[in-house]
């Protein structure tokens, strides 16, 4: 099939290796438009990170610079600290400081809006629920009512959010990524967005779990 | 009761005639922040509108700038037209060109955002789907729908959206404003945001209606 002729998506790119995946696993089937948020983290080198993981997938990238004016989370608030470890996989368990309110309904709010004016019927996110901090906006009864918002929200009442690592555990998503082609070595992960991931937060936490029980070195170190 | 023992709550405020007079009903219970927003608005003069009301209703306000990096409407995009008089209160009817595609849903995930950080449980909205212009995201549903996601969306599920004004037709509307006291003369409705009033837009038109049907001058001609 021709690219032109092809379906189109609005996929959401962090940088990291859930989103990179979903952008490579979307690609096969889709022609790929890249929503990248540039939103005060801290670890805004990933935001580099998404720039060439969206250029190595041959797909253009958006960039949406959002200026939260109210402060409330440790990963955009530099008088907050990142907490170590501090992951909770336990629904309705301890959310860690890392939360940041509202963010991906702003970025899904975001994607619709791309999605609905280019007419992309898809929106990807590499959300997941399985090896994650507990955030209320990764697990799947969101995306659920997220969906039936949609049938409601737009004008065609055909834009759908698609999710397909959302029950993948890190090992899993890690083989997929390595199936795809993910050039893992492009992509950023860790929250404190130093030179070096620290090794110590949740996202690093994560990241080195999922490549020790795929049993496969981490190009990024 | 104390300004300081009130609940809070988060008004979305455009400077119009409908979101003024939301804000003037709330704040006789709420201790309300305004969000308004700066989205390239072809009549931003709107904004400063916004503004002197939210002074005049005594409640503090955060100007959120949203820059739309794609096209598609009217209201934003200078190279269109807007329609005269477009509106379509049909269901499922012709949906004029001044639409913003997620336009409402964007809003709206900010002041989930800041709703969640500041201890908000209320947002209110001038929705208004009686006499509109056929946008989805200003009827009943979609506020069903959004306050469905917002019982899974945030930490501690306790949001809600209201719309105390989304069954009132332009005259209830004018009437509830000119009871609980908003200074009309400072809000702006033209969709063209000329010097005057263009009197031929949708939110001219419906202004207008309100206002002889209510039987009252408008003073802001």
């Amino acid at each position: 099939m021709k690219q032109t002729m092809r379906e189109k998506a609005v996929v959401l790119l962090s940088g990291g290796l859930d989103s990179s995946t979903v952008l490579f696993i979307a690609k096969k089937k889709y022609k790929c438009h890249c929503l990248i948020f540039d939103y005060g983290q801290r670890h805004r080198r990933e935001i580099a990170s998404a720039k060439k993981i969206a250029a190595a997938a041959g797909c253009d990238y958006r960039i949406v610079k959002i200026t939260f004016k109210w402060k409330g989370s440790s990963l955009i608030d530099k008088n907050k600290k990142i907490p170590f470890a501090a992951m909770n996989t336990k629904i309705g368990g301890h959310i860690p400081s890392t939360y940041v309110p509202g963010r991906n309904t702003i970025f899904l709010s975001y994607a619709v809006s791309l999605a609905e004016t280019i007419g992309a019927k898809k929106i990807f996110i590499g959300a997941n629920a399985m090896d994650f901090s507990g955030y209320p906006d990764c697990r799947p009864q969101y995306y659920k009512v997220f969906n039936k918002l949609l049938s409601v929200a737009t004008k065609n009442r055909n834009i759908r959010i698609l999710t397909p690592i959302i029950y993948k555990t890190k090992k899993e998503i890690v083989g997929l990524g390595i199936k795809n082609g993910v050039p893992f070595e492009l992509t950023w992960t860790c929250y404190r967005g130093g030179k070096i991931p620290c090794g110590k937060c949740d996202a690093c936490i994560l990241r080195a779990k999922g490549f020790k029980e795929a049993g496969m070195k981490d190009s990024l170190l």
